[in-house]
């Protein structure tokens, strides 16, 4: 139980974090690009040795695909990402009520200027180098585990700054999941593309760490 | 001597740079979250090997409640802490009147648009959140003693980014202690919600690190 | 092969991460520069480990020079870097044009207010400093292996911080190289100062840091 | 000769870095705090090994006290200092003139809402924090030595948050003083101040850091 406890709190926190710091805190580009990946950082020192950190639908998808984790652990894994994502966005919602910031919106992840194509390639993209990057540093051969929470979280803040104003940058199905539901309209509409293009990302970058050693 | 020493200069140079930030330097929101975070940071660096490096009357009740301190020092931590912070708000009042900068304040927290109990719940909240990830990377079982310092740090500044325009974002009980004396109104008449709360969500991270693991 | 394809996907990331946050992203003098420099940190503790981490033209030089790698080895680095710079800009150009920002170029290095020798001369010692703190910190007598990626990142955060405003702060004639092809005009060509400054200040480098012990 | 050497050159990226960040890359508070921390953060990893990387004659002086240094060293590492300063101010010179940026001075510090005592006061305050941390964190009984360059810079950083709209934010007789020789007028009229007073913050910090253990 611990270890889904864990994958609970840990994506509560970054959405907690990083979507309030967006819309709550109204962060600039490096303030909220932080905010997300530091949150990821903190957690995996916190609770990293409990469930390996994951925080993310996809790197949960990618770990299992490399065998480093079991498929009934995987479901569950996924589902306390998913109710972690939405107790955030709830308790949040309270306090962007409050301050009438609900035309801000809720953090959801949406994009206007792009087509559906064109966004689900790059948080495909997106997703693929930081999930590469995570089978890299946490590797046997090549990683270093001491650092490696670093190394992840930094990785997202970079995607994000990049994608933020593509996509709402998410790499990540649960981190959209709170927001959208919260928010509905279009951030939901368009979640499907947040659910599928960051696994799909994930899941190219699992075999692309076997070839570059990642698994030895 | 030393650890009571090493809480006040600890605790002195987290209000001296955090407020310090805010009224002086006139940080924006990421500055101020990594002024605040990072004195902790630094801080504990510096003096954690004296006095485990709290700075915070919760997280010395949440280190009481889980053994890893006795009740006296505790109550000698209390209160060089607050002295810490009394001095670090004397000594910029002495610049903050120099710049003529009072109508700004003493960076003190307070919350206008917010309910007492709304007010309430987020610092508990993000305390217990905060309390919980130093109880976990301190821990025998899944810490990371050299890197504590800077997951620590970090937490704190994220909390900071999402409560600051809420609460002003405390989660310790000595850091609003200083500012609100020397501002007075209303920062002063909320103090008991920063007193209590921050208190509260320490002393239930401690529980709850224990069926996490961080007593093993 | 692995070695040339983290030399590829290292300068990938470094662009696309690097002018993607100053074109896509609009991220002011703090967030450009630490785009560039902690894309370089998390790729070093990604993929440093098979390649080295070069990801820059005038470091896989020195290198050579230093007889840290063969010279074989050294051109195909190279040819990768190129590759790497001129994807990132390829992908990046579909996205700079669905938003119509090609009026704020494609992150191309450029210099209009400096002479080309004043151009020159600070690309020339920028990249000196900037390849000597890397020779230092990974030689056996004076580095330090696991926090290197991170000394290396911030010092070329440093050098753009300076010099952004001055030259475009490139000091990587692979990281100047897809910008200028999709930019065309005066990035392109002034692409010269870019690879022939930075070559030049890294190579001196390498004679420096004999001298002060990084190949003992 | 390494020690010197190594001295001037660390001294020389702070003032080029940090100055050059304050007046030509017109970085904002969070941007020039980090970038004179963090440049004594890449340096003491790059040329620590060598000399110790004081880059500030107030923290040689500590060593002296402390008996870390002879005193021998510590006079040629402190001309070392005051010649990196006053080379980096020079070759900034010609890009401040070439960007027609000189009525934006040269990155003096300097005093105009404060009497000289105040002035005086807060730099001697924030010097002696700033070398009772390097005293801390580099002694044997409580120190880190891996992890001292990170601590130290984001001091620095920290204090130079604080004290930037106050004097400045120099704590460095060394960083003052290339800059007040180019500028002229005030800035070196008010030069003792700067010589003085971090001076004897460091000494009181020698003497603080013994009875906190940094000796043992």
């Amino acid at each position: 139980m611990r270890k889904y406890f864990a994958e609970f709190i840990g994506t509560f926190v970054l959405v907690f974090v990083g979507t309030g710091t967006v819309v709550v805190g109204k962060g600039d580009l490096l303030a909220i690009a932080l905010a997300f990946g530091l949150a990821v950082t903190v957690m995996a020192f916190a609770v990293g040795g409990i469930s390996g950190g994951h925080f993310n639908p996809g790197v949960t998808v990618a770990m299992v695909i490399n065998k480093r984790l079991d498929i009934k652990d995987g479901i569950f894994y996924i589902v306390a990402q998913a109710l972690g994502s939405i107790v955030a966005s709830a308790i949040l919602s309270i306090y962007i009520h409050a301050l009438n910031l609900t035309k801000n919106g809720f953090g959801q992840t949406d994009f206007t200027k792009l087509t559906a194509m064109q966004a689900f390639g790059i948080e495909t993209l997106a997703t693929f180098i930081f999930v590469l990057v995570i089978l890299m540093v946490t590797s046997n051969k090549y990683g270093n585990a001491d650092l490696a929470p670093i190394a992840i979280g930094v990785t997202l803040s970079l995607m994000i700054m990049v994608l933020l104003n593509l996509t709402g940058a998410s790499l990540n199905a649960a981190r959209s999941l709170g927001p959208a539901l919260f928010a509905g309209g279009s951030g939901l509409a368009h979640y499907w593309v947040y659910l599928i293009a960051p696994t799909l990302g994930a899941a190219i970058a699992a075999f692309a760490g076997r070839l570059l050693g990642s698994e030895e």
